[in-house]
């Protein structure tokens, strides 16, 4: 095991040696380091393509029950028309070497196709792992404008949010990206990803407007299955470690210290969130352990580390952890007396805790002696302000960047097709209007008055998608000229049942009809 | 970064470079090169084996509530008795390598052991990359057969099915598989794992015979959890990363490049199908996005990606996967009008995709100058039709030997111990028959007539299965005679709540029957 | 393929020859080596953390549904909390390489940070490794403890059980610990970390007694979720790969070759336990396929593989795994017996069956010529009893040691803090009780007579907790009332509805409500 000499506390002679080394090395030993680099890169990527089912759980655990599978599919969609668009001209403007590839944007390899290429293991593997960030990138957005987004737009903002990720990956990453140059520094995407995606969340949210009955009613809705939810940010946390450690890009040369250096401060960074929300919720909320405060502050904390995971020291990421972890439930509280509707906390979890993370680099940082990921000292490590303006200026440019070009992109889509569904149709759930699944389908005519029903009914039937099936014009039939005794009988089981209170109310409503001398002539023809 | 020269557009001078190499390659880079390669065949099975649970939920998402759990038990049950034989014998006929072994079939390592021969480790590795192939295609066709086989049967079946695969595995991938030698080329098993399990499949549920009221009430049930079906998609997907980029099977020697471009294939091959289940389902069912298309095109455009994944461009498995998405959902619409009864759709996602990615190859195939996957040019590369009818060729073998050896054993098992379970059983539930799940029992004494019921009562309690617990007895005792009036009130809660009727329809006859007079006297004992 | 010649049934003169290489390999080729083992290790603990879900999702669909997502919130405490002081002195006590080292504990390396070490990168690596040990012998204590623990306790008990790992983790995997130095083996754990958290359970569940009528009433609690306790089993099942294999402690020179091994015999093993678990249920249960067979049966296989996996042949694993599967599910009938409550069975599977394992090596231990993982015979290959009575020490050994530390901080938690929950709370549920989710509130009532309901309802909104929300008074002010006639109602309902009893039976309690006359103004103001 005893493979390095190290004389200092930043192994530099080790890597020096390397360099030398490597000058010696024969053919085949430059092919193993390829191939042993590749394949790390791309085992990495297999381990964050599993994200997108742990934020797709996450979210659908997270929202009412009548869109927990609408939001399933968004998750999909963003890897179908994210990936389309990721290949059509994403990766070209990330990674694209072409004569006009230049420090804002790269040119080239649109519609990738390294075949041939002497270059297109590289290629490929890169590809893929950045593949594994764009649409992350997007699917952060999707928690944003859950539960009344249209999916129809969502496919097509999911298809050009790419071009929001793309540049900030060009500027921070590509050798020639004037951020890069810059010495700015942000191992696993920071900010290239969490504060793209939140900061498009929240120019999306913003746009969109609060969830119906969101800052009027009872408060946000509880999570219609906390299990998924949890699940969803264990497949999160387990991916983050593909995700901060395959961010070393190699494992040759000293790298592979690097890696385990990162999934080291990534269990820290988890451990001090995680530690954080769950004292603050047992703290301020009288001995309970809240799921969304847990969930959000271990996903705050693996936020945090993000940006410094593989050069920062475990104690470091401990406390950068502990700072995400509070900055994502927080900004939560903040949002919520802003009236801003931010259904999955994305905009805690990837925004701010994202630009803590950019700045603990200026803090924190020290240089690797490796790969060249950081070369400057962080404020703590006597190197001054320097590297925290730097850190600064990347975190405003990529902000100023994501607010006008999301808000840009979501205005166009906004005046056009527009993002918002009906309101009706938000009442309903996204469930039943987008796919036709009926289980979550009847709870909404106790939240509305006689006269809104009345309203909706008219409205509903009239005039659009005549695919809805004939089952509604069943429920519209049978169900309203019984709201009244109806709501007087659900009201406590609907206070009881959250999870369930479809079910439950359904029922009633059915029996309460049935008890005042219901017969089959009272029913349309598709239920005799 | 820069490895490798190349001086064509494939790469070839490059990897006669490594041959050279090779040559004078010490012994330590050999031992480099296989453990490099082996531990990317073993973590390529391992992310594999992960698709056992994504094949579950998907199943068992897509089932009615009665069967969700007996779907995840058949799939732990391809692991073990699948997994058995496959030791036993499966190995041994794809791999062995003894003085029997021929063209036809390998002889030797049955009951596989290595330990001690100079061979251990590839064996090994071998052995637990085809394991995952093995089990994944019986757990194919555990879809086919959803919500009738006997538990008992399948395990039977699940045991002997092995023997399907391991010779159509042995033709198309050991060195002197006949197939091999002729050049067929299926490279993470279109036909060998997919086209063997579609059709098994095909003639295990054309033998079944569809579910009961499959063709002749309202259509097929709703997906019982829509959420734990693309949970099981995105399972599959991610898998199928390690599938396609492990069956480089190695990444010395330029490999890790071909890992690194079916990684990528196999990304625009899902992209390329899921766009077109997506569009198909919007357009044709006018703006709907139905969950079954979705899931169904991304699987069939992964199939699609299959044979060709690691030599293909990335613009071709788009291309191959939109095909494959195709036939996946039309190929569901052809059997529905045959009255082919395919539960989780396997003949469309495995049968016919698979059999256009063999076909794909003749056309897009072009020699990969690494490691000879594939020698010959396809029709579109200027090879003309021999690599499309050595495609074709091995295509109908394929077919041909599982139709009759799948049906052979299919027909023996079915006159024997017999496939499908009985009616009533069928009706009440595998949960409840198979393994005493009580949950979701409740909602069958609505789907017969009083007649049907009382007939069903004679027939369940008085001959066979003695565990039945009283609790079925119970129900005898006390629904029934309810019934006429129970379904006029349930009728309409049986139209609103297809994801929990049964629940609803339960209360509502529990609820009936105390309104007329209920007392703690009219219940069997096990109640008080 | 052919990479080393062998030349007797160990292959040992490989490795020999290995030996020799090694002195004469240049610098790099110990580099590559290097990072070729650790990210081997890395990988393999990236796949280990996955089993965090699975052990989450087998507990949460195990238990009753009213503590489903509590059991969850334990997997990430075990994460955060035993993280934390694995972090502070875990790892130090295992693997501290200080002056103080001695044959014990290790000593040194504590709050881990080795950046600057010239061991960073196998030090980072060997952490993380461990700490996917460590959390998971935490885990499997935490479904001992199941349904009935206080989170706070429990956030306790997570932090300082890492404590009763690490010195047992020292023995045996420190070059300087005294069973290592004995010449004990433990491959992947099945003493250090099943034992020891099967122990730790049994330990617990005495001391907390059982759930509130556990062996007075109808027998456990269905469990709420057969198909997540599925899902949770296979993905222990793939994550056993990572934690056998990478058991190896890297791929170099011939490990890579024990590493396909344990794959191999992880398999064999998990069938070998699935067989016996399916044919026992099938035999003894009158056809019945029970799933909590199944599921204790292939994880007991599992656990019987891991002392020996990487050197045993596979058809002893097969052997060793019917073993395991045949004690995780009669030391369940014992325990049984005994009135000993173990809710997830956490003491056959992980407690008898590591035992058989330890001892298994004893029986079929062989040399492995590589790593000196194993330098004896065992008694089935001419080595005579030394090495079972050196397994059955180790065994012993770790018996008595976690016995006697987990007793003794479970007693002073339990006499200071308290383990246990309040016999309210825990029918209540601890969804509600201690996150404050109302899905699962709404049996409780029927389950106690009208006094236990009356002196409840004093003793719990009198005195503590007032966090609790307006709604549980509202339950106390409507439904007791009506508990003679409600349960009369809902008699057959529970009957029938193990998984949903909750729902039906508060609808028809409130159905009921409504029937005799229920006016909004009976509400509390919290429904109106």
């Amino acid at each position: 095991m005893d493979v390095v000499n190290c004389t200092n506390a930043t192994c530099a002679p080790v890597y020096d040696d390397y360099i030398v080394l490597e000058t010696n090395s024969t053919k085949e030993e430059q092919a193993e380091t390829s191939w042993d680099d590749a394949t790390w890169i791309l085992t990495s990527s297999f381990i964050i393509f599993t994200m997108q089912s742990g934020f797709g759980l996450l979210e659908s655990g997270t929202v009412s029950r009548k869109n927990e599978v609408n939001i399933m599919v968004k998750n999909a969609v963003d890897v179908i028309f994210g990936g389309l668009s990721y290949w059509l001209f994403g990766y070209g403007f990330i990674y694209g070497d072409g004569p006009w590839s230049n420090p804002f944007c790269g040119f080239g390899h649109f519609a990738t196709d390294a075949s041939g290429d002497d270059e297109m293991g590289w290629t490929y593997a890169r590809f893929v792992f950045q593949a594994s960030f764009a649409t992350t990138a997007t699917t952060i957005v999707s928690g944003a404008m859950a539960e009344r987004a249209k999916l129809d737009s969502y496919c097509l903002f999911s298809f050009v949010n790419t071009f929001v990720y793309c540049f900030p990956a060009h500027w921070v990453w590509a050798t020639n990206g004037f951020l890069y140059k810059l010495g700015a520094v942000d191992i696993a995407g920071a900010g290239v990803v969490h504060l793209v995606g939140g900061v498009t969340g929240l120019v999306a949210t913003i746009m969109m407007k609060p969830r119906k009955k969101r800052f009027t009613g009872k408060g946000p809705p509880d999570m219609n299955n906390p299990t998924n939810a949890l699940l969803g940010m264990f497949m999160l946390w387990w991916g983050w470690l593909g995700f901060n450690c395959g961010s070393t890009f190699g494992i040759s040369d000293g790298k592979w210290m690097l890696a385990a250096r990162a999934a080291v401060t990534t269990i820290t960074a988890s451990v001090g969130g995680g530690l954080i929300g769950i004292l603050l919720s047992y703290i301020t909320l009288n001995k309970r352990f809240d799921i969304g405060y847990l969930i959000n502050s271990v996903l705050g904390g693996l936020v945090g580390s993000t940006a410094l995971c593989a050069i920062a020291k475990p104690w470091e990421c401990f406390i950068i952890g502990m700072g995400g972890g509070l900055l994502a439930i927080y900004t939560g509280h903040i949002l919520e007396k802003m009236e801003i509707d931010d259904p999955i906390s994305v905009v805690g979890v990837h925004g701010t805790a994202s630009v803590w993370s950019l700045l603990s680099v200026g803090l924190f940082g020290r240089p690797d002696n490796v790969d060249e990921f950081n070369v400057r000292s962080g404020l703590f490590y006597g190197g001054g302000f320097t590297l925290l303006g730097v850190q600064l200026l990347m975190t405003v440019i990529i902000i100023v960047w994501t607010v006008v070009i999301a808000f840009t992109f979501l205005y166009i889509l906004n005046i056009t097709i527009g993002l918002r569904c009906s309101e009706e149709k938000e009442i309903l759930g996204a469930d039943f209007i987008e796919h036709g699944i009926h289980s979550n389908l009847t709870d909404f005519h106790v939240q509305m008055t006689k006269e809104e029903l009345e309203e909706f009914k008219i409205k509903y039937l009239s005039k659009e998608d005549p695919w809805v099936p004939p089952i509604l014009q069943a429920i519209f039939d049978t169900v309203p000229v019984k709201r009244d005794r109806l709501r007087k009988q659900s009201a406590s089981v609907v206070g009881l049942q959250n999870g369930s209170q479809d079910i439950a109310s359904a029922v009633q409503a059915h029996q309460s009809y049935a008890n005042e001398g219901f017969e089959d002539a009272d029913l349309p023809d598709i239920y005799v």
